[in-house]
């Protein structure tokens, strides 16, 4: 008699964005952000395990759908992630995303969980893991331009992790820096709203850009950079999109996730394909040089890449485990005999 | 105040494997084969509307994971499966797969759905839209050989489209031989168990290769293939497996789904990557010859493709919604305001 019970085999775990809430609450915001961030650390150390590839890219005129798949050996993850610049004025997400992640030896998902916040989260992880190695030892004010979807969790993962005490916030639309100064009043961070960009940067030692428009702009030009900064450049991640002017870019040491992606996608997409740049990871492992002078600008070309998000689904996996705020899937078959799939489906008792 | 119940723009559809089950076993295990079929046919006509791409594989020593991404730029879709030959052996099965349909023009997935079930629902319609175009006209009898998972929803798909009376068995292993022929005996097929490959062919005019060894196997010899007949080669589909002997195919008129996949992975990886083989699409569409006369051996050298299995995701992701048959998972972040996705995240009711 087949059991027609799915087995615990067949039981993939799928976290909800309600459940997603419900870890990142329970945990923190900061905390979980902090979390994320010794998991990219760790996995940066461990870089050439991991089977890199640029992402798979379905261009469209309204936007890009993307899957960002990467491998350690024993697990692989992916994320299926869009970019629809649009779509805020159509009252839709400009960016969604979920991703899997599985086991290699056998091929099967072990976690299935939204990633629209986990980006968020994996993003700000990511900037202060560059940063804790790049920026100037004794930073404490950080300039945050662009104040959307990303900037608070910017601001608290700066302020948790790297000491950052004032935020100063800009944005061309002033009802996105009311928001995120509102979502920020109730931290310890000293927050200061601007209304021009020169104001935000004024004894910023961390420059933050995290804009959306889809198109090259100059959110900073070159006299707005002053020396010993670090610049922690995000919204500069696909082909056509950059916030900075090239000329910062030529005084600056640039340091970059996985160049064969940055050079299509970051702000460097606006230098010579044999600019130097210096992949991160080699910085964290010791094999390169990070900071090196009080005087130097460095550069974090973020574009976000495929080991972040298996970094942090893998912490998401340990955490819905360990809280129990998942859904168990009924998404493998699995029949008693694995070749039975038809008697399966047959005997179903449907 | 910000309502914390998702919207309904939040909820992606997903279908379980009992939802899959029930959907196909409502519509008839061979009535959804030949409607995937049919979507499979209609999609071949409009090749040119999609936007094709070999698949993305993640290759160990246990097996691959795969992605096969594919979009019609109204709808974009994509497969994960795995395959894992030892598997079996471990109590897992071989290969496992779910998949995902998402509107291009905002990118919001429309549906998550398994895809175990569904891919080989999907692999039989294949057969049956090639053989459709390929067969020889009066053909009633066909040969199975290789009674694995696969094996009863070919013999019920050629059955049900194509007139097929009697199917001939024949595997390696009895028992899987004994499993079809028990599922198949409820059926108005003619089932023939047979003891060898040879017996199995005798006055087939189709012969179904469906084998699972992951290595370059020899089931069909070049004597064993006799003038006007229909290979359908399923079997063969990734790199280093085949399953005919390399004589066949010099004697055959080949046709593939898309060749820059098929060369690489298809019983043709064993020929010159310069050897004639026509698309399938451009038979169905006119646009080339299928068989032309009653001696030709024509081969449908199939390894499955992405258009397939978006056929077969918008398939049941119509008849998902049309049964009431699936679960709304809270997969996607909505806050009310795109730009606050912090604010939903601190305000949540976790």
């Amino acid at each position: 008699m087949t059991d027609l019970n799915p087995s615990r085999m067949a039981m993939v775990p799928f976290v909800s964005v309600h459940d997603m809430m419900r870890i990142v609450n329970g945990d923190g915001v900061a905390e979980t952000i902090a979390a994320i961030a010794d998991r990219i650390e760790a996995d940066f150390l461990r870089w050439e395990q991991f089977d890199k590839t640029p992402r798979v890219a379905a261009h469209s005129e309204e936007g890009v759908i993307e899957l960002m798949p990467t491998s350690d050996g024993e697990r692989y993850g992916f994320k299926y992630v869009n970019g629809h610049p649009a779509n805020m004025g159509r009252g839709f997400q400009t960016v969604t995303a979920f991703g899997v992640l599985a086991r290699v030896d056998n091929g099967y998902p072990i976690l299935l969980s939204e990633m629209t916040v986990l980006t968020a989260l994996r993003t700000a992880a990511a900037s202060v893991v560059a940063a804790r190695h790049l920026a100037p030892k004794d930073a404490k004010v950080m300039a945050m331009i662009g104040n959307g979807a990303q900037c608070e969790f910017q601001a608290l993962a700066f302020h948790h992790v790297l000491g950052i005490e004032e935020v100063r916030l800009y944005d061309i639309d002033p009802a996105a820096t009311s928001k995120a100064a509102r979502n920020l009043a109730e931290t310890d961070l000293r927050v200061v709203s601007c209304k021009t960009a020169e104001d935000a940067i004024t004894g910023a030692q961390i420059i933050t850009t995290c804009t959306a428009d889809k198109k090259q702009a100059t959110i900073l030009t070159d006299n707005m950079v002053g020396t010993g900064v670090h610049l922690n450049a995000i919204g500069g991640d696909c082909p056509g999109k950059t916030e900075l002017h090239r000329d910062i870019l030529l005084r600056s040491d640039i340091f970059v996730e996985f160049p064969p992606q940055t050079r299509v996608e970051g702000e460097i997409q606006q230098l010579d394909a044999d600019h130097p740049v210096t992949e991160l990871w080699r910085v964290i492992a010791g094999k390169a040089e990070g900071r090196t002078s009080t005087s130097q600008i460095t550069l974090f070309d973020s574009v976000g890449f495929a080991t972040e998000d298996f970094s942090a689904l893998c912490h998401v996996h340990e955490a819905a485990l360990r809280t129990g705020f998942y859904l168990d899937l009924d998404m493998l078959a699995d029949p008693d005999d694995p070749r039975d799939l038809f008697g399966m489906v047959a005997r179903a008792d449907t």
